[in-house]
């Protein structure tokens, strides 16, 4: 996904602006980078490096005393290279985005045309912020320009630009990924620095408390003295709910609602009804972690560790894209706790499964390790369709979730719905489904409770050899998050945001 | 403290190696090295890097293709660089070690004055494995060699020998730090592979079993077909507690007992016989959440994440050598969680108090941030005596002990155990105490219950600001541990083990 | 200056490209880059550094795995970033110039007006290769783009555009700075590769001989199999004559005129009619040993080393920005031989006086040493004029011209011209000139012969504590180049082209 | 061979240590170090790094701010890892070498059996220095543990030691190796630093001026007021006659000879004597230069640079291990320059003839670019003996010496002397020999004239297509250098060293 964050202060703000960005880090990978503007020098500064096998912070420390300025910003980005700077009729300025754009392509090829100039294509693809970049400056000023990138673009964008007069906040149109503002006085009450950011985690430790959440489509100013709304919010929203179940950290705030307690609030919804009987619940770490604490609450039974994650030197929380590295960081990272295991009946919550895989190696070791069952619970319901909105990157293919190879199976009659199998035995060898499912059936297969959906669960459960499975419902999710169903979006459990697609 | 793991094999060994060292990261922070040894070649091949500001798997990783051979160690070093080669009339061998010297002053001027080099001075102060090593050379053979440096050393030390046939790995005289040799066997059963370890956490994901928990003052060889004992050990003991309450990661097990699963009974234990009325229980990351999930299910309260660390980017547990960036890092690393803690009376877990400055700007952010009440539990008793075994780094300077600093107000008259102060009411500025204060006297302020330790608690409770605070008893951590309490060193608690510095 | 080399061939092109540009690095300091382009995959590649600190050798050379195609081009540049990336209606391309533009902001101005966007300014200037990237977009073709640069730059541009079908070379309207086109034939006589270059000294050990020198304004396409013309040449040109004095490596070829030949000509003729009395000569390396060598045939004296430049480890001739550096590297860089100086009465040639300064100290310590007499002979004309045409970095600031400091202290009466004077004696502490001298009379001190000219000179020798001072001639300099006076830029010495500074 | 450096002072010495070090970088490319103590801390720095791919100012440069001290002693080495740092009953000290030992399993051996110890054989071999330095250790005091080396060592071995009172300095006992001492004074007449150095290059630009050539196994120590001697010189010396003709920098004296002199000398005897007619004399860079500005003197031809070196980026003289890379190197670093060529009779001086590969080479490409004649002129004698003294690197196997093949071709009867052949005809594809050649037989061809001689000569001639070819007769070298035969080791020509080779 990315995060980006940005100040502006009275005074030098090179320190607060890394530790800000540094906060991102667990929503990207990818590349690093940090603009800065003084006033007073007129000048601009910025700074990108590849993340993909170290660290923000080991890599622009040595380079704070190079930056300069009262105001900047930063992203962790999971995809391009950022913030790119722009000098045009508009003056200059950095933008950095959380984007994703599923019409590139055809937006690129009309800017062509118009005799406009793409440079950065190094990487052997379109950079979407450069993309939002050009698309700002046809308008006339920034809003007009902005809201050309909002009739445009096909997915979501947020961004941050650094002018020469603030910093400009503007979110996505539907959205779908989130700005929080905030703001520090001085002992005298008055606001002495302003901040923005895609995660709330970034302000405690830096003296911010939230001022202000940004509505879809809302843009705003942000000045050393406060804020100024340059458009009004849309009334509509479909806010990612995977923003609580799997990407927040633990002590971010969206929309009002902190990602913890959200995740809490699920884990012991589903412990208080749930009959099972366990000697222990664990969290699969780190987004697992929330919902088994809650669950045991709720269950009243002990939550302990029966697998540590080894965050000394596995800190990240999101993987490299080569499958073969992602396995083996999986496999390292976690370290199972056979003494806590042995002789006793396990439960494990986890924010959601994707293709399995990884899962059902899990229940393996922990079964060879002496765990007498292997219970399981997600944070979310199934995954049934794709994300077409951010670069949600557990789901790159559709046809790998487990929940569609199973329907395939089922649908092809590969399976029957009620007969054994095991992982592999009804599914082709390369794990990628081939059959088209009509979106009637899949809906099916997705209503909770239905019994296409209790067929799939329990197949799924029996591929993965767990003792039990269960997933949480829709309905607790937005009870957890405590908005109205129908401003967030839920479209990976239920199709149900694909009107959304054409913004505007 | 430092941690060090060994492996031979039938094949190359060098990956392996590189993990296994990696999973010591949580003991040290100053060096890494690896050696390897290939008996094909008659080659060995050695690289150390600065760990101070970065990570061992960042500096190594690319280094691995230059690495060859079945055998070799690592180590994940406190203090000096290792390994260190050498060649002698024992043949060619790489050393690393855990170990403190409290007369390496002594030992070197002995050693020069017999003709021997030290060639390890560059850092400006003897280089300990260098001395461990000349020790050894004495010897007319490696099992006399390290009995020399039993002899010789006062403090402790561990080490692994690569040898051109095989790992020799001696565990300290008084076992106060830990060596586990574990197995692997192939499909039909027969051993593939040993290794030797500080922390049985590298064991699991290498798939390897503990074989052997050595035992103080023992000395193995180590082959590729299994384990060959050389010294018998000692029937003393004086394994370290704090391995089990600080050091260890949760997934490792000394003399047989898990850490986490220690932690969790300390907690749980207290939890059963506290009265105090709460409404949710939290760990201060790492090293207090074992105990705090304990509490929570011996309290029959929730235990809830209300702080996080923020792992993505801060992942050590251990922090920098220069206090300003300590203190920055204990600020920036740990994230109030405010959703969780308005209101709400809150009780956190940790493991220990040393100076206090850090645990009374928590409380005060705490409270600041809404929280009704904050009480605190500490998984040890009161830290009163400095420990002259191994580098225990959170208590460089006993005199800047809250304990004894405390002590020292009341044996000074400064503070009235009965009269209100706050913390530095008491205290002089500098917080480093000068009084002399008898050890009969210090004996009874160790006393649990006593009323010289109920004052001294009160008084700490006071000064950092918390609605309660209570100390693990010895008792519990003894029991916790399962080993008889002669065979466990508590003398930071209650400087019972004095009589054993000097060894043999 | 900066230079360039690119090349198309029928294979893999990344090795010899890489040594190519390699060869430009005596052109250059600042930012190195290289970029190719893949028919076969259709991507582009391209990589920058900064040069300040190290050698592009030492940057690229661990890259060019993960280089690709068969065509590329680059740069080592003294000024800006390149290759620039740039997507547009005229495909997909990479361009790299030589290029000084003396009216950036006005065009920069220009096209910000017409919606369009400069991205590099991070610098804080603008980047003029990005300028002339969308100058070119502008044109409805490459050539008509191009011609575009032609009318609109100020200064002089060079420039190679490797495009989606092949290398387009476009050299400045003046011909001011040069490209030369390479071939090599396989062994069956067909051409299996074409290269272009600013520096032919890029092609003997690549294979490749001059098949081309592209004429001013003449643009070109290269392709593996050959050239083509895209515009004809112009008949006018200005060539720089400081690419033979200064710039130019001593294999290099423009024009048909090798750059040692041309030194060795200009020393011969001014050692043949010099009647001064010497022991040896010898010259200030680098530039200054190909007169020398010339100088010692015509004049029948040895030609002697007396002083050496310590290439193992100060090899570029070009220098630091900062002053203090530039200092230090000069004193250090350069060492006498003793041996070679006791009394003996030197002459060494040097390419040219700019401020004085290191030539002043030279001469102080070659006196120190037993040097009996000091002569100094120049490879052209004292300078008189800045260059406006090309980044030419000795003459930063006119008026810190040594020329311009004796000028101004003759017409301001500050020294008379018969009068001794030290260097600093008669001018003002800044060593910077303030009087506005008119034209007229600047070139009555650039005429050969003049009184002006011959006290100035002699006021020169007097200010370096010379025993003997000689310029060359401009008609010397004419006739070792063999071009028409007219097609030759000499208007450092004489003023002359000030009429072309508007193009076309 | 390597060169070292030191210095003390009254003030700090670290960026003259540094810069004297710097000028040792055309002696060695391995490895780099220097190391410094302060009297004021009592603390000893040192660091070491791998040259071979970058220079020492690069490596070095960055670090001395965290280096400190009054003196100090570094070393560019082309075998060991250097200094090495020891803490003996001598005290503490720093040592670096200029060494080779042919016995070094020997002495390794007979130090093991005496309990010591070796710890630098990580690279697969014994480090030279630290045998030195055991060596030294074994005796009672300084002076008698050198003499220890002289007795022991077989080769040779010039040393610095950094102690903690003063700098000593021992010469090699046959004074192969040089070490020459500097001193500055104050504006007062006071000695105000010292310095010692391999080179004296180092000591111009560093304000040095030469005040003692030590003798061939004496040993000084210096202080920052002085000089005392602490052992006084051997009558006999064996100094190396390559060190004039190839490894010296030109502006370094031995002996009070000045490398370029002795070049300029040798050239110019040859040039008068030979009655070849040329129209122009090149030298290859860089060492055949001093001798081919001689020769043009003597001869009355010009001197002319129709080969280049492109010192911007192939700075170095020495070149890599690998003999892939020396081709490539040999290739890119020396540009011909054809428009000197063309038609011409060229002549050409260069150090020594090795292999004759690449001069072969090297004449194919000048005839190839329109040379009408290659002459060659060799600096030195031909090459028959191996040099068992110092590490001579380019004589790596005595049985690749193009002499060698030649005598061995001739002896076997595969190449009759007066027939034709070409280089490979006559030898074996491997290039090595492989039969015995007898002592005696092998002084008749190093005699110069024997008929065996003029055969040889003419032989290599043919072998590398060369119009003529001959070499400097030993005792013109003799004559040029200006000592004593007997006082020069001439053993790589003659065989005349061969009783030298057991020490005292």
């Amino acid at each position: 996904m990315g995060g980006f964050f940005g100040t502006i202060q009275k005074k030098r703000c090179v320190e607060e602006l890394f530790y800000g960005i540094d906060y991102q880090s667990h929503l990207g990978t990818k590349r690093g980078g940090m603009a800065t503007y003084s006033k007073e020098t007129g000048g601009f500064k910025r700074s990108i490096h590849n993340l993909e096998s170290t660290y923000f912070r080991t890599k622009f420390e040595d380079e704070l005393p190079k930056f300069f300025g009262e105001q900047g910003i930063g992203v962790i980005s999971d995809t391009d290279a950022q913030p790119l700077l722009m000098n045009s009729h508009l003056g200059r300025f950095a933008i950095v985005t959380v984007a994703r754009i599923n019409n590139a392509e055809e937006i690129a090829h009309k800017l062509l045309a118009e005799n406009m100039v793409l440079s950065e294509f190094s990487s052997g693809r379109i950079n979407p912020t450069e993309l939002i970049g050009l698309l700002i400056i046809k308008g006339k000023d920034f809003v007009s320009g902005i809201e050309n990138v909002y009739k445009n673009v096909q997915g979501s964008c947020s961004m941050l630009i650094l002018t020469e007069d603030g910093i400009i906040a503007a979110r996505d149109f539907w959205g779908r990924t989130p700005i929080v503002v905030g703001q520090r006085k001085d002992t005298d009450g008055n606001i002495e620095a302003m901040a923005v950011t895609s995660e709330t985690t970034a302000f405690p430790n830096l003296g911010f408390e939230i001022s202000h959440f940004i509505g879809p489509g809302e843009i705003v100013r942000l000045t050393a003295d406060g804020m100024q709304q340059l458009r009004k919010p849309e009334n509509q929203m479909q806010v990612c709910s995977f923003l609580w179940i799997y990407y927040g950290f633990p002590t971010s705030i969206y929309e009002g609602k902190n990602v913890e307690e959200m995740r809490y609030q699920t884990g012991f919804a589903m412990g208080e009804e749930d009959d099972t009987e366990i000697d222990c619940v664990g969290g699969i770490p780190d987004s697992g972690i929330g919902m088994a604490v809650g669950y045991a609450a709720g269950h009243h039974v002990p939550f302990q560790r029966a697998i540590s994650k080894y965050t000394p030197t596995w800190p990240r929380s999101f993987m490299p894209t080569s499958q073969e590295t992602r396995n083996l960081v999986a496999k390292m990272k976690l370290i199972p706790n056979e003494s806590m295991l042995k002789g006793k009946r396990c439960l494990f919550c986890d924010d959601s499964i994707v293709r399995g895989t990884q899962l059902r190696e899990n229940t393996k070791i922990l079964k060879e390790l002496g765990a007498k069952e292997v219970h399981m619970r997600i944070a979310c319901p199934p995954l049934i369709w794709g994300c077409p909105f951010i670069n949600f990157s557990a789901s790159k293919n559709v046809l790998e979730l487990i929940t569609r190879r199973v329907i395939e199976d089922f649908e092809s009659g590969r399976t029957k719905a009620t007969q054994l199998s095991d992982v592999s035995g009804g599914t082709k060898g390369d794990n990628v489904c081939e059959m088209e499912i009509s979106d009637e059936r899949l809906h099916q297969y997705a209503q909770t409770g239905s019994p296409e959906y209790e067929a799939m669960v329990a197949e799924i459960a029996k591929r993965l050899n767990l003792d039990s499975l269960r997933f949480t419902k829709i309905e607790d999710i937005i009870e957890a998050i405590g908005l109205p169903k129908c401003k967030i979006c839920t479209h990976c459990f239920d199709g149900s945001s694909s009107h959304t697609i054409n913004n505007f």
